[in-house]
């Protein structure tokens, strides 16, 4: 199929096609570049949701009960759930994802798993990419999940217009770290498997600290049980609120065009990172490493041998 | 102080003088380069650990009760303590840190907290660069602590001859997850808080899991309660013994040759982003944001129109 088709297909909603182009967008396959310039006149309606938090809090339990809400409001939903990827078991882990079968077989929803092992920018590129193809294919919601703490927490707020962060009642151990990473990105806090002990003490340690942001929003700390829905149709209610609001407020325009920036800056560094580390500047750097290594050379001094070679052949 | 001062005050080992320097490596003052530069023939004594694990696994402790037994053993160590940073806490977050304060008036030991929030590569660059200067400085070994999840996992690899990855009992629970990232790089690994239910079966599952990676070495699991200085003899053991197999085999200096190869990467990184995004092409950008995004035209599309300003601009 030529881009033409793929476009077309892509546009009247045909899942097979939107697995196959995200194929495409992941792999860099030829004719990538192409498929997102012709897509991004349709792009824009999508909501994009993000959920983020440690790892065994529940993400994709919520992430799938979330969309069961969506479905019952006759939205159709994505899903891209970016995992890391282990060498050793060979590619994304599907885990939970298992549980959600049952939505699996429903046309309104559609369910992505990318790997995170990548180089510069490259998860949030391309998670935001496939993102952009369920958004041209109609879906209404697009529900970004990762685990979140380190780099990936900015990651999910470049491709998220409302970040949604799942806690569990023994966070509050790690909690004097945590809120430096999470803390600040979270329109919305959920504690799930809200049964277990500290849920309470963390909700009121969470609504705490969250008040010291002084940013004169009033940001959400719901407790839920995500394996047994409680909660869902509060933390639901939630989005919907906080979507509301930074549509008024003109926030949403805000983000999405700071969004785009940083994607124009990722484009452009996996651009450079290609040009300048051609075939010939790695061997070099191959071979003369053992020598600079033991010979207790500067690194700076040839990172800047390359960049004048590199800037002499621009000439 | 001129920069041969500063060289100078460094190789002696002058405490204030190393705080000083990092500080200027930290900010990317005048004078970072040649000073690392200067630096690099002292470089290549200091033995290089890792130690990372989720929030709240207890990571700082663990780093304070090591540095005592290394000083028990004569060894000087310093402690390069990457934190996240809240913007509303305004700075790296010092936390169990202070826990450690009875090391700080010891002479022998050197201490050191940095902010994660940075850019492309910063972190670990700064990171390995203010290693480098405790290195020169004649410290015997450095330790680096950092939150391991998503990216900064790669980070303490770029940095540490032996990585330690710490975990909790209730690690347990994100295990699927958490074996993408931290399993892979883990030379030591370490079950904190054993105390806590679950620490032997989590043990169990551990021992397993890395079986499955069939790399020829053994990876040894250890339960600690760092807090009462249990097992921390066996954890120091077991970085001895990495140590001297990793020296005998050649790994270590594999390891450090990489290391070199990633670090020239990151600073070449570094300098196109200063060179690319110079004030007229950011003004350009952020004037022109508002017009792409309202009227759909593709981030790639206009991140090309960007790329062939720029390789005029060389000619």
């Amino acid at each position: 199929m030529n881009v033409n088709d793929l476009v077309k297909k892509i546009l009247e909603g045909d899942a097979r096609t939107l697995a196959r182009v995200m194929s495409i967008l992941e792999n860099e396959d030829p004719g990538a570049e192409e498929i997102l310039e012709r897509l991004s006149s349709h792009i824009g309606r999508a909501y994009r949701i993000g959920i983020t938090g440690p790892p065994g809090a529940g993400k994709s339990t919520l992430s799938g009960k979330l969309a069961e809400q969506l479905r019952a409001d006759g939205k159709r939903v994505g899903i891209i759930a970016v995992d890391p990827t282990s060498p050793f078991s060979g590619g994304a882990l599907l885990g939970d994802r298992i549980r959600m079968s049952h939505l699996s077989s429903d046309s309104g929803v559609f369910m992505r798993s990318m790997a995170t092992r990548g180089s510069t920018g490259g998860l949030s590129i391309k998670a935001e990419e496939c993102g952009d193809v369920l958004d041209a294919a109609g879906f209404d919601v697009v529900i970004f999940e990762t685990v979140g703490v380190g780099q990936n927490e900015l990651d999910v707020i470049q491709v998220a217009d409302t970040v949604v962060v799942v806690l569990v009642p023994e966070s509050g151990d790690g909690i004097q770290t945590m809120k430096a990473g999470l803390m600040e990105i979270g329109d919305i806090f959920l504690i799930n498997k809200s049964d277990r002990e500290g849920a309470e003490s963390l909700k009121k340690e969470l609504v705490q600290m969250l008040q010291m942001k002084k940013s004169g929003k009033e940001i959400p700390v719901i407790t839920t049980i995500a394996s047994q829905g409680v909660g869902i149709p509060e933390a639901y209610q939630a989005i919907v609120n906080h979507r509301n609001i930074i549509e008024k407020s003109g926030e949403l325009h805000t983000r999405r065009i700071n969004r785009f920036r940083q994607r124009i800056r990722n484009i452009v560094l996996r651009w450079f990172e290609k040009e300048f580390w051609n075939e010939h500047r790695q061997s070099w750097l191959d071979q003369h490493l053992q020598e600079i290594a033991t010979n207790h050379i500067s690194p700076y001094k040839i990172a800047h041998q390359l960049i004048n070679a590199y800037r002499k052949e621009q000439k």
